[in-house]
């Protein structure tokens, strides 16, 4: 019988806004989490570190017999799906791109598509190629504009949502999309849901936001419940006070009690 | 015969900024500089974890036969540098604090000191006791202010020095600091440099700066010139591509062929 357990993966805390989802919507699954909040942040990280700590983090989701697995961080998603995906073997993989970009080709109505995310997620283009994809299946006409926004995950992560530093941020980063005329924008990093008042703000009201962390849980399944074990597993790499306080946040409501992951290394020098 | 090289170890990029402090006072000496920028940032990090990747990047500069340390990260110098100084053995160890304490306490006129840093340094303390024994050694009567400020290591590697965002940031984090009358404030974090322009604005001029790694640096002994390696070794732990971009920017010159230095691990979950 497949495990009701649903596995969710994030570099810390933002794949929370994705739980928030999962809690409102399959509110009798269990739910495993790990935050890799000793190596956060990955979005900053090059292509070949995100891809091996997304591996280690696969594996240790599969110890604890999940049925499926949801990456919800983009950066993962973005560099990396397909190595979740071959560790998971059967298992289903669901990731924040695809779901995201169809939904912003199915509600755009001038086909003008912003998109923002980590520095990674955006230079990997996988936004641009999915956008294009389900485009193409729809038979629409669509441009895309995309913008990394590093200093968005630390805004958060600081709890500057709705300050003057944020708003002038967003700002600076947003202006040439807002110059080009989009009606809708991915919110293409699970930490930025956190900001979206301010972003919608300085976009204007008149611009669609894509949540991708919010439209991807749609895809998750509802699972069985008679799993003997019904109390959700939350772990993080670092310890997990600064987890706590935060994610609360992020989760809107309490978190329960952290298990702290930690694991063993030797240096090897790559010449 | 000691070693000539110099080991120098960071979270990142930022202990570049003592480097170039290095490059200045002993330009005959050789580096062997390690950031470790695939689990960058320490500064948020927890106590313990900072204490375990210490030991870590320790044990990999001791593989190149350094004749002394200098930890150009005042998280690890708050938290961790009797980690280091035991694992070092007879090998001197230099950290950010102590000398930047002693400076702030010598030049203080009316006894009043900021000290800014990372939320992991200022929740240390080890500023304040550190000017605290350098100002019953001096008989003085000093004061002390301190603020964590998280979000200057992503704007100083974001290039925001300078930026609308970057003076608004700092008159947040600082005003309090600016009502208490201080006139000399302790620049805790070896990315602050590359802000002090800002900084320096926001506090107004009558307030001197004190650059932890810069006075940190005077403390490195010149050592003889005689090793038969003359290069400089740079690594890294994530790819060395955007280090390089920001790191020359930090440096102010060319760096010179950058290593990557991958590790191994499994996972251990702490219950």
């Amino acid at each position: 019988m497949a495990s009701s357990s649903i596995g969710v993966f994030d570099s810390g805390i933002g794949g929370l806004t994705v739980v928030k989802e999962l809690f409102a919507s399959l509110p009798d699954s269990r739910i495993v989490y790990f935050g890799d909040t000793a190596r956060v942040p990955y979005g900053t990280k090059s292509v070949a570190t995100v891809r091996r700590y997304a591996e280690e983090d696969t594996e240790l989701l599969l110890q604890y017999d999940v049925g499926q697995i949801v990456v919800a961080c983009n950066t993962v998603s973005a560099v990396a799906l397909d190595v979740v995906t071959r560790i998971a073997g059967s298992i289903p993989v669901i990731g924040m791109i695809a779901p995201a970009a169809s939904e912003a080709v199915k509600v755009t109505q001038n086909g003008k598509i912003g998109i923002i995310g980590t520095l990674a997620t955006v230079a990997s283009g996988a936004y641009e190629a999915a956008i294009a994809s389900a485009a193409a299946t729809a038979g629409k006409t669509v441009t895309t504009y995309s913008q990394g926004c590093p200093l968005f995950v630390p805004l958060a992560e600081e709890g500057w949502q709705g300050h003057d530093v944020a708003r002038l941020t967003a700002k600076e980063y947003l202006g040439d999309m807002i110059e080009s005329g989009m009606d809708t924008l991915i919110l293409g990093c699970t930490h930025y849901p956190v900001l979206a008042d301010t972003i919608h703000e300085v976009v204007g009201s008149h611009v669609r936001l894509i949540n991708s962390g919010a439209i991807a849980a749609r895809q998750v399944v509802a699972a069985s419940s008679d799993s003997p074990d019904r109390d959700h597993l939350f772990m993080v790499s670092d310890l997990p006070s600064r987890f706590k306080n935060v994610g609360e946040r992020f989760l809107g409501r309490d978190l329960p009690e952290l298990h702290q992951v930690i694991y063993k290394e030797s240096w090897v020098v790559s010449r």
